[in-house]
């Protein structure tokens, strides 16, 4: 008997049948004798249709009003799931973020959670009544409606499951778990059975769709025990079985791990790169390019300046490739001319792959595998930038495919790893 | 300069283009200075699509998780409202009813407003914002959404404006105004360019669609000038026109009223007639044969009780056609016997006639003009209630429309009234 809360997709919960059996899939939990809060996301297609009707009526949607709008989708959901358990006679509740509240800033539309009142959720799961909680939404401290950014629902789920304290959080998703890298790709891709929470963090913030990225962060620094796992099975698959299933994100120093040195193999296909030439290298340089980007509101990424020759340096940065046009503009109006630099120059057609792994930490040699292997395809590599867990380069979009095939079999993450 | 309300329903609010249409339209009065609260519908047809979606989940929705999806269409119209505002200069906020709040009772799908704090609405309008407020819904006092049921709008446009102190609060709908009766049965039906709001109660409680009944008793009560107008006139067209459209709904002692008798033919073939025969005329015997009724949950309209002979009497009430049949059943299981009472019959084809008049109070001769039309035409009268500002008569169904016409040339309708 444990408090668990379960976190079900748009895919899930994107019919009347399917709300049914996610009610099915969550009653059998209940009967089980556990205490159970379910966040579910909007039916699939709502958000993007509440939003696209945003977009006629404004073009840059007033971001308050749109988070009014874009919210009703979980609303709409957590009521039928009420209903749904309600109809096989399990008593429910749901909740709308404000309701239980879910306070966050003011940032709309992509607002951050700052804290979960628990009182009534706990008074409903002692009376034996299935929570349901919005996710996506809360609501800031003058009564606004939030929404916290696509995929927030993840996010919420584990924001309540740290705020209650729950044994666990479990993510129901279309595939079965993280894998070593995208099946897709790379058909001996094996599913992990732990990953642990920085990996899974790496993994998501280069591109693996798995679980927004803040609900990692979310779990790594309440330290709560997150699942994803299949919302595909038979609702009434064995108990005992579906709590064993999918992938474990976890701690290294609470858990038994499996020693591989690389969990994963990561890409994106998402961003462009950009390098000014010829910069003067003094200091305040990195500032003076990069601040303008900020300003207009442009993620920048990796971020590559080499030791200077003379003088003189290149500054290199990437950006999501929707935004590069955006930040070419915006280097050659204020940056290029305030700075002296030589050109701006660029290109959206690039790829970044990399090797994720916590045993990276203590192993030498994982870079000199990795670039040996792409030098072996004949790939150049363009840009390198590295963490404590995870090597990171840039190629030629066309040859991420063949990147990832070649450094999966390299790392050997085809084979299980020895315990 | 005064405070507005302006109510919109759902099929002006119905696409991207009607919803421009309708910020035109307020922005209008805005820029003439008014200070604007604007109460909008869900979009046509969204509320019946929750509805139909709730019923497909569970066949009898919980009455409160209904509630919770019922009131988002409300709250996806006003966000969408205030961006077109926006979009067009105009600067406008949105609340859902808990956020203002409108407070009800917990009765949900049917609740009753409570209250409305005006504080936060006051400061919006103070800061030269329109303030655009859902419809249908409101909060009851555990902070649970809760829904005003069918119409609930035209209650929430004149409850906000009752508790701004509204100089008027607009109704506008797809109709020009409250007629004599209804256009599409007698072509020289006219609009009545006032009404006291005692004559708009009978005839909204009689079948007229024109408003919600609560609506116009929210209006009596707290002496809310309310005017029905179209919104289908070009939402530029000159303001001051536009403001003398339609139909006042106003207070016989306050205002110059024209001076007919009778304002208006309402009608309806929504209801069933039962009778229980030879039922012992003794105390109680009325709440012994509706008391099972109303635990039923079934609502009665007109009751006929005449005086008994021989100690027995009949006894007849109508009921929604919808409800015939439950009604006839809960009669023969529950009442029948404990009464000792004669049969249960009843007839589903009837049609309820009134003739409704203010005029009335003063007047004689109104019921036998109207008994000696129908008689004219061979209708036979069923039973017959009055108040003091109607006579209704139940006919029988197909002879409706002739009765209507009747009694429309029968009391001069059709020629304006003399002041």
């Amino acid at each position: 008997m444990a408090l668990i809360v379960h976190k079900y997709g748009g895919t899930s919960m994107g019919s009347v049948e399917r709300i049914k059996n996610v009610a099915q899939r969550v009653a059998k939990w209940h009967a089980a004798g556990h205490q159970m809060v379910v966040v579910p996301s909007a039916m699939s297609g709502e958000t993007n249709r509440l939003i696209a009707l945003a977009k006629e009526i404004q073009a840059q949607p007033d971001p308050r009003e749109l988070d009014m709008v874009a919210s009703t989708g979980e609303q709409v959901s957590v009521g039928l799931l009420s209903m749904a358990l309600n109809a096989i006679g399990v008593p429910a509740v749901s909740y709308a973020g404000w309701q239980v509240p879910v306070r966050t800033d003011d940032a709309f539309t992509k607002a951050r959670i700052e804290s979960i009142d628990d009182a009534r959720v706990r008074a409903d799961l002692a009376a034996g009544r299935v929570v349901i909680i919005t996710g996506f939404q809360g609501v800031d401290s003058n009564g606004n409606i939030t929404t916290l950014g696509r995929g927030g629902s993840d996010t919420s789920a584990v924001a309540v499951a740290a705020a209650l304290q729950a044994a666990e959080c479990l993510i129901y998703t279309d595939v079965d778990g993280v894998y070593t890298t995208d099946p897709r790709i790379v058909p001996e891709a094996r599913r992990l059975a732990r990953v642990t929470f920085e990996e899974m963090l790496e993994m998501a913030s280069l591109g693996s769709k798995v679980l927004q990225i803040r609900s990692v962060e979310f779990a790594g620094k309440y330290r709560v025990k997150t699942r994803v796992l299949s919302s595909l099975t038979p609702p009434d698959i064995d108990l005992a079985t579906e709590a064993e299933s999918g992938t474990l994100i976890t701690f290294e120093e609470d858990e038994q791990m499996e020693k591989a040195v690389i969990s994963g193999i990561a890409f994106n296909r998402d961003e462009a790169k950009i390098t000014v030439t010829n910069v003067p290298d003094r200091p305040g340089i990195a500032y003076q390019i990069l601040g303008p980007v900020a300003e207009a509101n442009i993620d920048v990424d990796m971020i590559i300046q080499n030791a200077s020759v003379g003088g003189n340096t290149d500054f290199s940065f990437t950006v999501h490739r929707n935004e590069y046009q955006k930040a070419i503009a915006v280097l050659n109006d204020t940056v290029k001319s305030r700075i002296q630099a030589g050109d701006i120059v660029g290109d959206p057609k690039i790829a970044k792959v990399s090797v994720v792994g916590i045993g990276m930490r203590s192993h030498v040699g994982i870079a000199s595998l990795m670039f040996r292997t792409l030098s072996q395809e004949g790939i150049n590599i363009q840009m390198i930038s590295t963490s404590e867990i995870k090597i990171s380069v840039v190629i030629e979009d066309k040859y991420m495919e063949l990147a990832v095939r070649a450094l999966h079999k390299a790392f050997e993450l085809d084979q299980p790893a020895a315990a």
